[in-house]
């Protein structure tokens, strides 16, 4: 988006946007049918969890003030008043760890006070939500939001990563407490004799390593060879919670010597004990605050108020992805200004705020990618099954599959419908077929993948809707009732979840894979373009990437030390902050302008669109009539991508205007593109490409060294 | 080999056979260089471990009359000798799970006689193996070994199951055990304290599942895409005494408050201690066993007798199957002979004998086909490196590699030169480069991974020599000086090592393929076509496979609830000796020939070899000229593996004659070829295969139908 500090324009610019495909949100959620519980409940652990282990957190911290309850009615309330008026559906809320850092801080600095105390405590910090919700509402309305897009992808991954090692370190820590006797709690107890803490901590380590492997396992298991299609993708589904069920299950297994307490459960008061309310009625206490510390309260409310003005809208930026081809607009204005609103809310009855949290918002898009994905292909699976059934050639078979494709492709209203995906098919099918050589030829489904054939297929698309968003809230609500039951859960368990999280937030992380690029032999190394799709590692010398991941690296390493300090590591969000001027006045000066594009391409230095279809189309041609000749199908293959990066999914901005500039359009490139094209290069690789793919990423650099919106090309 | 039962005359064949190849035996080890450590080392492990352990059951089952000082020895002298006069120096000997029962069964027999008695048990015992070693020359000397190719694929296969099944229950028991007070220990110490023994369980479940899982893992390490090359052949080389020790160590964390003997590790007796040899004084107490015991001791030695022939010829078999291209003979016949004498030799010292021992033997051939693999790869691509350098073509490169190939294969004295892998490398290459269509342009190694190449392209063969063998008998000598260093392995890292044995002897078993076949979903069975190239998937229709593969699940389950009861179970062997007669008149009334011939060739059904130099020749003339034509290269593919089938790495066999009805000749044949040809179907799978392949079988069932030999074929 255009960087815009009228007042309000942001906002209204948002909403119009998002008006335009309100309706749709919902209809598209409950076309999903039942198929939509399984983001839902896979998001619901991934955000309950955490919330819930915060919760544990802060009643140690507060004398017991704030509990479970507490956060996860603050993330249940806010979770559905967000999605449902909130402008990006994708976009998860929660109560985080840097909200408990503060309230950690806050509680410290009260309950010493003799005119405030501990009662009192609730009532403070209402006011301190008071006035972040005012800073929240003046940067939503001054358009603070604009320069989201200057969070380039090196500070977004940059702070995926912070927040991945954040949960890690949880995990650990967690198990080696496991080890020790938690302080208050009676030492003198059995469970607590050296012997049954070793005991325990030994559980808790088959537990919780239990939980990881399994649980990172069963993510997989679409691909498993073994048991039947329904099976695979059921597990696949609803893994996670179920391994969270089994291991619940295990660790009820060591009884009869085994004493009460272990393995050590969750801790959480009865939400229907009164004590559990007391923090509702904080609004008419508030009024006895002396003055002094109501005007006090301004100095913990900037900070969290830069706070939640980072990470609200990073984590809604790392839910909207260039790679996941959103259709619909973001709304990061609007959303800053409903979270200063919920902030407030939260403040009056005494509950600590939730506000957008990684990783469990892109976690959630994508979960709904892969909903989508499902979506066609199961249809798609069933038309391919038809036509062979009537013994269609591979050409009548991939028609009717673009038919099928097209019909799915609900567009929405205020768009052209999409032609991106159907030229995909169309390309591939060409490309299959003569490579193959025997387009013509009847099909035979044993010996012919069909499931596999579509995968290859389809693009990534996102199932964007505020369904999954609205129930994963709405059983939090549950959790609160539930609390009984997931008391039973071993927080051994708990800390297995943790690291899972940690590591199912990785990949995509483009960072993490240039990370593991320095540690993957040479020979190896074309092996990632294939598997991730990176076109950067053809088109950027390695030297370069290794120096700018390293750099990154450092900088990860500084802000992660940052955390450790008590009160300012709050703060570390500045740091990343900072990464946004040094990627535009520092970096620029040591790295070319395309390589810099290539590892990070900032909006601001996008190159502009050009025309495809005749392209295109005139190229399949070739494909066609010169069928099975390597050099130029292969030429096809590049060049088309190299067309592709610039055809996206035609998609509305909160912004304006001419869609050369669009900000939104370069979501869908490359990498929508690759997940067949790279099949079939993989396939053909590495000799097919060998001589070739050098030329890949020309075109495209040079024309960005021309580009005038490129800083370093002149 | 053809079935003679004239005396002598299969030791002569044998003999003759090896005595050809025995210099080359010993100079192809010395060739190898240092690298012939890395399968010592891992043979190694896996004999001695289970050999320590099987002497601690014997201990307790003998009121510490033979202990694991006997065992070890026993290895390692029948070790040595077997490896330096032995026939088949690929089968490893060692004092196996059986020996253990029945010289259990004949303590509990003696103890209580009062005119023998424990102390002269091992004189008893003296006798019973001289009586063994009596009939095992019988058995030898008339060949009982001829019909040794009676025992097919199922036979062999059920048994390596079977075999496996009991290595892992060693594991399962040994872990539960962990939870328990071992007996013959005092209850009253801490760490028998029902919280000490729940912490030791836990501990060990940790430390045996990491150690399964570290060592699975590093076996696979050489296809890591992290870490530089020689890091990563070296961990996939030593990576499972590498974890060993890691996981060793690791049981020395817990220090502080956990008691002495947690976690619980090896007991073994001081080899220095006196009583430790009280045993290599038997021969002169033979004399004090009353008469009739001494003839008593012949029905005993029957039952051994059985089981050794069948144990000692199956492991040699089982070392040598088709799949490894072995290019030396066979030795059954002399084995035995062989073993009769080691027999005799462990009685008259009072040690309980060794006989060729599964998964050990298999396993040995497998390391030693890795390093035959390693040198040769490390050779080519050392050569391609060199050609690409010098950028040279796709097609010129490839030339050099097959000059490289031929300098590798040292000739034995009395074979011809190999053609085959020389064929292979050419037709890949002709294939690879008309697929990819570029045979003429220069490479460029950053995107061509050599190292991957090399592996598709050569086939298996396996480093024939004795110098592994004796090393590892070296090595277990040394075992009984370090038992005090032994003793640090916590027993629980030897239950996971267990388990990691029964898991390694598992691939390349078609039984458990097919079992697991049962459980692959339809549209991806041709998934194991293309990574095991087991080709019967093509050319057996799914039902034939389900059917026999659970025929022979239930012939397993029968045959390991036999191992459960408590005498009888020692005559197991013959359960599967029966299923020679039934393989042999019952199979063929309800399969197939062809399908039987496909799922368990048997050595009288073969089909006989014909000439096939010119047709591939003039084919691949074919596959040039016609380059790209998917067609056309597919049927290459397909037939030429028809032929590949027949033509077979030139083998003298321990037996005649004309080279058409060779045994051995089958040896080689398309599992060897596959490996690179089920790489190139891969890549075009499945569309390429789509319409062709159900031809695939065809020419060859066709022609097996009209084989003499086959009995079924009318």
């Amino acid at each position: 988006m255009e960087e815009t500090f009228v007042p309000f324009r942001g906002i209204k610019n948002d909403l119009r946007g998002r008006l335009m495909c309100y309706k749709q949100d919902w209809t598209g959620g409950f076309k999903a049918g039942f198929r939509i519980l399984a983001p839902t409940t896979y998001i619901f652990f991934a955000s309950a969890i955490p919330v819930i282990s915060f919760g544990e957190q802060l009643e140690r911290n507060t004398d017991g003030v704030l509990t479970a309850v507490q956060t996860l009615a603050s993330t249940a309330l806010c979770g559905i008043i967000h999605s449902i008026i909130g402008g990006q559906p994708l976009l998860i809320l929660g109560v985080a760890e840097p909200t408990v850092i503060m309230y950690t801080f806050m509680f410290d600095f009260v309950k010493d006070r003799p005119d405030l105390g501990r009662e009192k405590f609730l009532a403070w910090t209402g006011w301190v939500c008071v006035w972040t919700a005012g800073l929240l509402f003046l940067l939503s309305i001054l358009g603070a939001c604009s320069i989201i897009n200057r969070f380039t992808r090196v500070a977004g991954e940059l702070f995926g990563l912070l927040i991945a090692m954040l949960f890690m370190q949880q995990a650990i820590k967690g198990l080696v407490e496991e080890f020790r006797i938690p302080h208050n709690e009676n030492p003198k107890s059995t469970q607590f004799l050296p012997s049954w803490r070793f005991a325990n901590g030994m559980l808790a380590l088959v537990l919780s390593f239990g939980l990881l492997l399994t649980a990172l396992r069963s993510r997989k298991a679409r691909s498993w060879r073994y048991g039947t299609g329904w099976l695979r993708s059921f597990i696949a589904d609803y893994g996670v919670p179920l391994m969270v069920l089994i291991w619940t299950a295990v660790s009820y297994i060591p009884a009869g010597d085994v004493p009460k307490g272990i393995p050590r459960r969750l801790f959480s008061p009865n939400p229907w004990s009164p004590s559990a309310y007391e923090n509702w009625t904080v609004i008419k206490d508030m009024l006895n605050v002396p003055v002094v510390y109501i005007i006090g309260a301004f100095i913990p409310a900037t900070m969290i108020a830069v706070l939640y003005y980072f990470d609200h809208s990073v984590a809604s930026q790392l839910a909207q992805q260039k790679e996941f081809n959103l259709r619909k607009p973001s709304c990061y204005h609007y959303d800053l200004l409903l979270l200063g609103f919920l902030t407030l809310l939260c403040g009056l009855i005494g509950v600590p705020p939730a506000n957008g949290v990684i990783p469990q918002s892109p976690m959630h898009t994508k979960s709904l990618a892969t909903l989508k994905h499902q979506l066609l292909r199961n249809r798609l699976v069933a038309t391919a099954r038809k036509s062979i059934s009537k013994n269609a050639s591979l050409g009548q078979m991939y028609g009717n599959m673009q038919e099928a494709y097209q019909q799915m492709q609900t567009p929405l209203v205020y768009q052209e419908p999409s032609a991106r995906g159907l030229n995909e098919l169309k390309e591939s099918t060409v490309q299959a077929a003569t490579c193959s050589g025997n387009i013509d030829a009847p099909l035979d489904e044993t010996l012919f993948d069909i499931e596999k054939e579509v995968d290859d297929l389809l693009p990534v698309e996102v199932k964007e809707q505020r369904l999954s968003n609205l129930l994963q809230a709405i059983m939090v609500v549950g959790c609160v009732a539930a609390m009984p039951i997931l008391k039973k859960i071993p927080t051994s368990v708990l800390w297995g979840y943790f690291a899972f999280m940690a590591i199912e937030s990785l990949p995509g992380n483009q960072f993490w894979e240039r990370i593991l690029l320095l540690f993957t032999a040479p020979s190896r190394r074309f092996k990632v373009l294939e598997d991730q799709h990176a076109t950067f590692v053809e088109t950027v010398p390695f030297k370069t990437i290794a120096i700018f991941t390293i750099f990154q690296t450092v900088y990860l390493l500084i802000c992660f030390g940052l955390t450790w300090i008590p009160i300012a590591g709050v703060m570390f969000p500045l740091m990343i902050m900072l990464l946004v001027p040094v990627r535009q006045y520092f970096l620029p000066k040591f790295f070319k302008g395309a390589h810099l594009y290539d590892l990070d391409a900032a909006e601001y230095e996008e190159a502009p669109a050009m025309p495809f279809n005749l392209a295109t189309e005139t190229e399949l041609g070739h494909g066609a009539s010169y069928a099975g000749d390597g050099e130029i199908l292969d030429e096809v293959i590049t060049r088309s991508r190299g067309e592709f990066r610039h055809t996206s999914s035609p998609k509305v901005t909160s912004s304006t205007a001419t869609p050369e500039i669009d900000p939104m359009s370069h979501r869908s490139p490359r990498l929508s593109t690759s997940p067949h094209l790279g099949e079939l290069r993989g396939e053909r690789s590495p000799r097919a490409r060998g001589p070739h793919s050098p030329m890949t990423g020309e075109p495209r650099s040079s024309n960005l060294g021309k580009s005038p919106l490129n800083p370093a090309s002149d």
